[in-house]
């Protein structure tokens, strides 16, 4: 049974997120009935990021165990044939058993895009999300410094399961204009749930001047998922990488 | 009653074109409802383009005659509000009353994307023509070169109306690789219906070595609409400015 690792890319507008449910779509679902229509019979899929509704990924890692040998090369098109257009295999190769995408990650990255002018966009309303006031990117990446390093990010997200940690350490945080986007990177060994778009909608609340840099650090402290009540939404958040 | 003219973008994907028609999703078909419900009577858009069911637009120019004076700062916003999130008014003045956004427009540009790269995209599908073979672009600007000029286009699209004239002048033909992306850029004084796309996909077919650069100047000659076969899909095609 060889382990194969993927690299997929979806647009998440229309799946409830990347972790298989009942009845509705998602990205997992579409990912495990596209294995089952070419090995005729039950593969689980293994995501490294359980990205949220509405989320895409440039970068998702996922491995599953082929249930027989089957020509590498193939596994891509092979895949993508059966797959919707919006969720794509970009590449897929053997790795040791002991590969696992979730547990083998040792960080991740996520890429938020926040359109930053007045001009109303049709073409990026799908990919970004739009904020008309002029941002105060010195003020937010001051209030951004303050989340690097090893933390309880209680006040930013939810544990996968009720009572589990909310430690979690961010590795590095980026913050930079390119023409109208304001583009923020972040990657952490782990994120909680609404973690990456907590982060983002407090620091954008502090680009318009609605919060201090300093209050970003308070809401840290709080350790209190009431604390942070800004959640950016999960138009402009992208998986833009999983690092092993 | 002030004459408006109005610039508009939007995400072709969903709808059967630009131009009105009963039952199917249009784009002069929703300005006009959204004109409806702000003015509370019938209101009649000119647009400066009929695309083609699933183009794109960043520089379409409406014009109306809105019936009674109304705030010009206040159209934008109030017609965003009415409008799907895929269609935007970016910018909206009042003209003279002789301005008319399709017969005082003077030409058109269109700009078609080709994603050309071997590796899937997900989420640019919406937006690109993906050709996994790679393009010869000298050969493919030798081509497009023959077609500058006032010719008859009768090989490359239809007129309007049956027995219309096909003689067009395309006055800019450009042609480029931005990263994985080979972007044209046709101008013209106008455009058949089914143009671009046909210009497109047969100098598509010329960078992947289907044709021979001359024979581009052989179907423009030929004048027949069965000469240039190859037509590119209009997810990639945008109208992007019309110039006055």
């Amino acid at each position: 049974m060889p382990n194969i690792k993927a690299i997929v890319e979806y647009d998440g507008t229309d799946f409830c997120g990347f972790q298989k449910q009942p009845v509705v779509p998602t990205i997992q679902g579409e990912l495990e009935r596209a294995l089952r229509t070419l090995f005729r019979q039950d593969v689980k899929v293994i995501g490294a990021g359980r990205t949220d509704a509405g989320v895409h990924a440039t970068g998702q890692v996922i491995s599953f165990q082929a249930p027989e040998a089957f020509p590498l090369d193939r596994i891509c098109p092979a895949m993508n044939g059966r797959l919707p257009l919006s969720i794509r295999i970009k590449d897929a190769r053997e790795v040791p058993e002991t590969f696992h995408a979730r547990y083998s990650a040792k960080s991740r990255t996520y890429t938020y895009i926040v359109l930053n002018r007045s001009t109303p966009t049709a073409l990026l309303a799908r990919y970004t999300w739009h904020v008309t006031q002029p941002l105060d990117l010195e003020a937010m990446r001051s209030g951004g410094a303050g989340l690097i390093g090893r933390h309880n990010f209680a006040s930013f997200g939810m544990p996968e399961r009720e009572g589990g940690s909310t430690i979690r350490r961010v590795i590095e945080f980026r913050l930079g204009r390119r023409k109208d986007a304001v583009v923020f990177a972040i990657k952490a060994d782990a994120f909680l749930s609404g973690m990456a778009r907590a982060i983002v909608g407090t620091l954008v609340e502090v680009g318009q001047g609605k919060r201090s840099p300093e209050e970003v650090a308070a809401i840290l402290a709080a350790c209190d998922r009431q604390a942070a009540k800004a959640s950016a939404p999960p138009r402009g958040l992208f998986l833009t990488g999983v690092e092993y």
